[in-house]
């Protein structure tokens, strides 16, 4: 399982305020931790700082600078902005950096598709379009065949495509959990080659003990199809499944990586 | 998921000894905590007294006496003959009992099928034949083809079977997680009226942290089709994620299952 540390996000409070006073000593920790936890990407998102009197683009910038200081681990540039991810871009002198996200909105797909194929950028695209989350797995599928259509037509090979089939809570639709691992399921189906990827909060929203939850349906998820999580790396029983997971799914030749996690305190039960 | 309390078991020593010494007070309790913690059936199983002195046919009809005056809970009768399986069919008094376990091999199905198609018994169907556990999905299958076929000569409903895919340690073969699980899909794409049931440990053989592997295994499993396992209902981390596994496929409305439990501190994290 790839894991993609969700930490350096401006909506999380304490990152916000240390870009609003330029702390890069709290930023390059968060990502030193997340890398040293096990993270595969590092995912920077300064979106939530608008609020604060500094705008985005000038954020997401510091963060790639502050972030590539810390750690060599690829960057995940994540905004909804087209400009935003470009100037992220930019400052970025890594490799295989990855680009969250992309819609089968015509705006988005025409704006950020030819920004990722440019840059040979791994694209996270979410499976919804101009009318927001479908419920059903057949209308996510939908939109994830007018994204993968257009961008190979860019020139994207499939495998730099990071399909997120969604995630509605069970507390308002009790199907959710199985729209959202069919959904994978399918998309491995129909697009082999193509990556899948998803957050996992949403699921457990309105219940009690969601971290419980979330790492179950990370589980399923994985037996699913899963390739990729975005997740709080620092989360040491979510970190471990992830080294479960690959093991109970033939991933994990020989148990080799489980048996290292262990040797060095890293599975948690 | 319809749990199967897996504790009354001559294998374990404090209840091989409890036997031994008809400790009646002792095994009474441990049916009692396990309905009491959730099991939906009660499994006995009086296999390893032999070398004490007693005889397995003697010993499970006691049991069976012994448990049916704590519980009202339906029994699993759990036994490789089929003498030791009619012995504590007779001292039974109870409805929807379960017989654990039949397999394709011919003298098993000749003696065990049509006992359990007189008793209308639910029936445990392991996927092996006269080899023993075959180590793929196909091999599993075809045993499981051989049984049905028996089973339904024999006037048995198949909403009575319960296949077992049969788990082998992924320490010795990292494929056998896989193995075990598209095994488990087939058959419900198969038998769609038949249900699955199966124990846990056999997967984490050899490997530490072996509880961790076995509850992610369940829960895996649950997405997978799994109807039933066979567990230690005393073991709440795993009762909890029977819980949570139930919601995430869409078996609990409203999650109210799960809340319920969550009140009654049921819910380990």
């Amino acid at each position: 399982m790839l894991v993609i540390g969700e930490r350096i996000n401006a909506s999380n409070r304490s990152v916000g305020e240390a870009i609003a006073r330029k702390d890069s000593e709290l930023v390059a920790n968060l990502a030193k931790a997340q890398a040293e936890a096990g993270a595969d990407y590092i995912d920077v998102n300064a979106g939530a700082s608008k609020g604060s009197g500094h705008s985005e683009m000038d954020a997401i910038e510091w963060l790639v600078e502050v972030v590539q200081t810390a750690t060599d681990k690829p960057l995940a540039i994540d905004s909804e902005s087209p400009d935003v991810i470009e100037a992220a871009l930019r400052k970025y002198r890594g490799e295989k950096v990855m680009i969250n996200s992309v819609t089968a909105e015509k705006s988005r797909l025409d704006s950020i598709g030819p920004l990722a194929a440019r840059h040979q950028a791994r694209l996270v695209a979410l499976s919804m379009g101009e009318d927001g989350i479908p419920d059903t797995a057949e209308k996510r599928l939908a939109a994830c065949e007018i994204i993968m259509t257009h961008l190979i037509k860019l020139g994207m090979p499939a495998e730099h495509v990071f399909f997120d089939p969604l995630v509605l809570p069970i507390s308002v639709d009790p199907s959710q959990g199985l729209v959202t691992l069919k959904t994978l399921e399918q998309i491995k189906s129909r697009y082999p080659a193509a990556k899948t990827v998803m957050g996992l909060s949403n699921i457990s929203f309105g219940l009690p003990e969601r971290k419980l939850i979330n790492r179950n349906f990370l589980v399923m998820a994985a037996y699913a199809g899963l390739d990729a999580a975005i997740l709080d790396p620092l989360d040491a029983k979510m970190m471990s499944l992830t080294r479960v997971a690959d093991m109970l799914t033939g991933k994990d030749p020989m148990c080799r990586g489980y048996l290292r996690a262990h040797r060095s305190g890293r599975i948690v039960g």
